[in-house]
């Protein structure tokens, strides 16, 4: 029996805001596996403003015609790989799984799945999102109790996970949102120390009242005039984690280039980009300490969750017209 | 006795390159020590492009009528520190030394000079430059042997050092200086693989040729064009040190924004400000081993020496003007 495979491929490279006639939805046969590679009944796709960067053009990722990338969990259901036997639950760190029904992998860019919490979780909290945000707020921010941390885009699914452990690590935590049910949520269900509302507060103003003796970490989602704002309040040696640039995901006309990065010098900053691709050897050790904070309530986060692959353009599109509080993904199959 | 100081007080803000009006030559006092300070007979004045950016009047560091800062070395002629009895060499660590002939400082400022060197090393190759080179290079930027290192100011006096110590450490370097005279003492003198002309080559270009597969540690002491020319060159997580951005220091207008700072993000660098006075505990050992390699030959420098504190305004004005190959510093007197 031949398996049919059901996918979006990318048919032009967006240009601002992803629509849906950026994608197109088609049946392709599954091909054979090669040595080392596993195919994957894929379960849960999930949602990342970073695809938006990995189908830019000038990214060199994709072609047209392409899969779309996604981080996926999923199932082995054939396998040329020892370490993956059929029933296996892994998912991808490569975001190689992509936006389709069946995906063939090599098994050198999966994890397996451990554990026994919903497998949505693995996707987001527990998933590239939680990891992303672990290793970036822990390994490249290593914030000090007492120490404070803003965090931009702060209700976003990396946002959120990260300003929260800063928060379980005892630094004072101070978020970024837009709106105001959002900011009421950074300090009533996240339990930050303070919000700042980017749609109706000038940032630099707003820091300079809740953050009079600076920005020891920024962990940073955002980019453009919001990492702007924050330079002028780090403090000598303070660190910039970089874990995403949403601000220049969608721009149609170039942004204007960071006039104060002389900071980065004049204060000895460290600022780096986060890589989570680079720590899958500590994946198990993150799932671990986030599934614990998660099961006690101390880390608390939200998913957004579609049925069936045709949710992907509008889901895709809302991800950065709304920017949902929390994690979004799609689960394949009603069942899941 | 009364003891009489002479030194350069700034006179106003410079804008642009300094002029010899931004500064007065004037006598007056020398203060009582108080307790944990010495008075140092300063015998080297060292001249850095550092010292511009502490005299702007967005730096808050310097009032006018103000000595101006610099880096110097001296001899203990009183003290109030039992850890510099008199007659100890001594050199500061925080540019709190002045351009002047008689410095009050705190011993917590200074580090003792030990070693036999000329006094004018301990000012520059061994001193403060050396110094940035050293921990700049080598716990900032960490080359590995056989990475390709990039360096920007290359013949200047930090620059200089940092780009042969990354020589001696086994990296492929290359240097970015302005015309043949100096990026022909790149190649002869420092003995580095490869130099490009900034004043005649475009950098970028130049890169794609001699580094086809990119950088992985760029030392920078230029920032501006440079810095922006270098960054998509930069390797997957590769390195940045910023020990000075010359380019900003004499500006009279805005510099444009450094555009394609996501860089820093979609490669996962790391981009650090070098901050010299943070290594304090540990110049013994750079100073060691830099004087070891001067003496072996294996690191070579060039050193401009004025004689006379009168020498102060046109020497500095000079250092950004002809950016002079190797370390501009005074001896204050004639016997050294």
């Amino acid at each position: 029996m031949e398996l049919i495979n059901q996918r979006w491929t990318l048919s032009r490279y967006p240009a601002g805001l992803p629509s849906e006639d950026d994608f197109r939805f088609e049946t392709a046969a599954v091909p054979e596996l090669a040595d080392g590679e596993v195919l994957l009944a894929v379960r849960i796709v999930s949602l990342d403003p970073g695809q938006r960067f990995l189908i830019e053009e000038a990214a060199g990722m994709v072609p047209l015609g392409g899969v779309v990338p996604a981080w996926i969990v999923g199932e082995v259901i054939a396998s040329r790989s020892p370490d993956y036997p059929i029933g296996t639950l892994a998912r991808d760190v490569m975001a190689q799984g992509g936006v389709q029904r069946y995906s063939v992998v090599k098994a050198t860019d999966l994890v397996p799945v451990r554990g026994d919490a919903p497998l949505s979780w693995y996707a987001g909290a527990l998933g590239m999102s939680g990891q992303t945000a672990y290793f970036g707020l822990l390994d490249v921010g290593r914030p000090l109790a007492g120490e404070t941390v803003l965090v931009s885009g702060a209700t976003g699914a990396v946002g959120s996970i990260a300003a929260q452990i800063a928060r379980i690590k005892g630094a004072r935590v101070v978020g970024i949102a837009r709106g105001t049910e959002k900011t009421q949520r950074l300090i009533d269900d996240f339990r930050l120390d303070a919000a700042i509302d980017a749609s109706a507060e000038n940032i630099s103003s707003a820091l300079q009242g809740i953050c009079p003796g600076g920005v020891n970490l920024f962990f940073d989602t955002v980019g453009g005039e919001v990492l702007e704002a924050v330079l002028p309040h780090m403090v000598f040696k303070g660190r910039i984690a970089s874990a995403g640039m949403i601000a220049s995901y969608n721009r149609t006309v170039s942004l204007p280039g960071l006039r104060n990065y002389e900071i980065v010098f004049g204060r000895a900053l460290r600022w780096e980009g986060v890589f989570v691709g680079g720590y899958v050897d500590r994946y198990a050790e993150a799932t671990a300490q986030l599934e614990a904070w998660a099961r006690s309530g101390e880390l608390v986060f939200e998913e957004h969750v579609g049925v069936g692959l045709q949710a992907f353009p509008g889901m895709f599109k809302e991800l950065f017209a709304r920017r949902p509080i929390g994690k979004m993904l799609i689960r394949v199959d009603e069942a899941g």
